[in-house]
């Protein structure tokens, strides 16, 4: 993409109404733009972001075992009355009244509605077990939405479900579900760590949240210092043998966030393995059983021909949070540094001297090298300063700058960046380019 | 994919609210489910093909030029009564208060908040043209929502909008559209045929409607048969180059609906050239003016330094729509068969004895090669009659089933039918494999 065409609002200002580093970096990188409170659109390089979080959660919901489906945003109120969360959820809730007058409301959430498909569709534990997964827009009207796309009203969640007929069967679900998340995270660079949770009005009795170690987080989380050492992708994970030893691994191990912390676990915790850090939720992972088959009549006939209710679970990972979240992770005082699997161009490309035809011809010929590559190049060929190129490129956070400049034009050499090191070489064209991949 | 843990809840019976044939057969083949009236949830198989289709709009939109962002689907009322559209749109728009007794509501399409976003962050006749498009769910609250997703109250939509200093570039980015249309329903096997329209509700003064050809379309039209003749994609398009001979070489031609048929200039065609055919609406392309930008103020300062409206137009494609409207083109009494570039997989593997253990091994074998050849394959591994699996593939409209039996399975041969054709033919595994890419 060329800059000269690319739609990348930046802005030199810090914005007023922006508290926290990410929502600051996200509107000054011209990522998004606040449509209403707590309601953002995506522009161009924020848009390219958020589907490459989608796109790494949907690869590891499916290397999981997990099919997608996709459940409309408007529901029917009817499935919640029944299921007792209408009057719950309260004003958080958007109810809406169609042209007929029928109660409907934007889902927040979707364990009603991918319960009544199952109670539906699927009559015998023979087709069992199922595991489901959607990435759709949920809304939250929340009283003070604020935080950028950290905590507005409409978000993109993942979320799974898990259909089994017994307790055992759900564990494996869930356990599935924990070690896929692990590797979720891993692949976008994060440290992530498991820490059992409350259940909260989801209900249940097994549940674990998963958080990122951020210094801006908003949670005091203490860990053993193991499981942020740990080489998540490295562990070859097989979902269909038993997980149980894996989790286990990590819920053996201290962690906990400030509302469950234990001060006397923790001291024994060898000193120099303490963990004392700020955390961000990303995701969250439940249990509760018949909570929502036994309202909503999810039933299957057991090997025995006993109709039985169905163990559920649910999983979420909230993945417009994860871009703000993967922001306040990995920053510095010069904008955004995006780790290689989430960049929304691998590398950018800036030429010091536009005016000049032969370094125009020359950025050009490495431009199109990289296109035929389907190398994700953004080009900055703006008749600009170079310090305002420079500004712009750590800004938006690329993980390689590959800078052309006069000097090099007469030498066939030039500069390459790495954002996250600040590290600078110089290099013969050729071998530059091997560093990227071409 | 193992049918034995795929969710594919075929129907044997025809359900009764089905009114058309493509309502039926998604019903039937298990891809959709209602939520509620005119709102689908997408099972596994339908939401396969409704990310293959959105997935040709979005290359297409790209090789276009066009920047690929994401608006959110609830709206600020503000914007549409600045452009004077709240009151207009009636009980058709999903109107919502939320907790603050803010006036909101579901966005049925985008020119206002686009037209804002714009207006806020672009000031220069320099940054222009622009081309942007998302693809999201709109919602149009229909009194009477029917034909499954060819009618439905919640749909999948890209819509673009473009955005020129001056009317010439404003038909620049018409005649790129118009030409990416035909490439993106060429892409997935549709003959579609531009044709004149009134621009309706949008307003403006030029516009087309792309209408696919299908027997139970549900308007009449005449056109030339070179139209359909045309092979689309042999085109090699230059996006940046002049448009305007493609695009009148397509609209210097005679088509139209019954609305705006002429029988006088039909007659000019010869006789064995007319066509007399149902068609179904898939796409329609407006260039509007400064219908959304004199409102909302989108200017930008000219060369001469003086402030100009933006010429804007824009362009829809309903992505859940074709869905039903490529099962509409393309179906038999058996059931769906899905064009090679939509189908949720490529080959249906059936296993006919399932209980021999070298016919579940000889199976297993195959379906591991197609997966590690990255080649889609569902595969039948259900104990079942012949009748029933046959019955099922056929359903679903796979564009191969390849077939194996108990006398294959003796001399090393398979059959391989073809959906389309129904052409069958016994081969060796090697070349049944080697037909399909493998």
């Amino acid at each position: 993409m060329r800059l000269t065409s690319y739609f990348l609002p930046t802005l030199k200002e810090t914005p007023a109404e922006a508290q926290i580093v990410s929502h600051r970096l996200m509107l000054r990188a011209g990522m998004i733009r606040q449509a209403s409170a707590g309601i953002y659109s995506w522009l161009p390089l924020g848009f390219r972001v958020l589907k490459r979080i989608e796109q790494i959660v949907r690869e590891e919901q499916d290397r999981a075992g997990c099919q997608e489906v996709l459940m409309p945003t408007i529901q029917s109120a009817d499935l919640w009355k029944k299921s007792g969360r209408y009057g719950d959820y309260g004003k958080e809730m958007l109810r809406i009244t169609d042209r007929h007058d029928r109660e409907m409301l934007y889902g927040p959430t979707n364990e009603e509605l991918i319960t009544d498909i199952f109670a539906s569709e699927i009559r015998s534990y023979k087709e069992l077990p199922k595991l489901l997964y959607h990435i759709q827009w949920k809304f939250r009207d929340e009283v003070r939405p604020r935080f950028g796309v950290m905590r507005g009203r409409e978000f993109l969640m993942k979320d799974a479900y898990s259909f089994d007929i017994d307790y055992a069967g759900a564990r494996r679900a869930y356990n599935k579900m924990f070690v896929s998340y692990l590797r979720t995270y891993a692949r976008m660079g994060l440290k992530a760590v498991p820490m059992a949770a409350d259940t909260g009005p989801i209900g249940g009795d097994l549940s674990h949240e998963f958080i990122i170690l951020a210094e801006t987080g908003e949670s005091q989380i203490y860990c053993h210092k193991d499981l942020i050492e740990r080489d998540v992708l490295a562990l070859e994970v097989d979902y269909e043998g038993d997980l149980e030893p894996v989790v286990q691994s990590w819920t053996n191990v201290y962690a906990a966030t400030d509302e469950k912390h234990d001060p006397a676990r923790y001291a024994t915790v060898p000193a120099d393995r303490r963990v004392e850090a700020r955390g961000i939720e990303v995701g969250h992972i439940f249990h509760f059983g018949t909570k929502y088959s036994e309202p909503l009549g999810a039933k299957v006939s057991g090997p025995d021909g006993e109709m039985t209710y169905v163990q559920m679970g649910s999983y979420g990972i909230g993945v417009s949070r994860l871009v703000g979240a993967i922001i306040e992770a990995s920053h510095d005082d010069a904008g955004i540094i995006w780790p290689d699997s989430v960049a929304p161009f691998h590398v950018g490309l800036v030429n010091l001297k536009v005016t000049d035809a032969a370094a125009a011809k020359f950025c050009d010929d490495i431009y199109a090298r990289f296109r035929r590559a389907n190398i994700e190049v953004l080009y900055d060929d703006r008749d600009e300063r170079a310090g305002a190129k420079f500004a712009t490129m750590d800004l938006i956070g690329l993980p390689w700058q590959l800078v052309v400049g006069p000097r090099g034009l007469a030498s066939g050499t030039v500069e390459l960046k790495r954002r996250a090191t600040g590290e600078k070489q110089e290099l013969s064209l050729d071998s530059a380019l091997s560093k990227l991949g071409l």
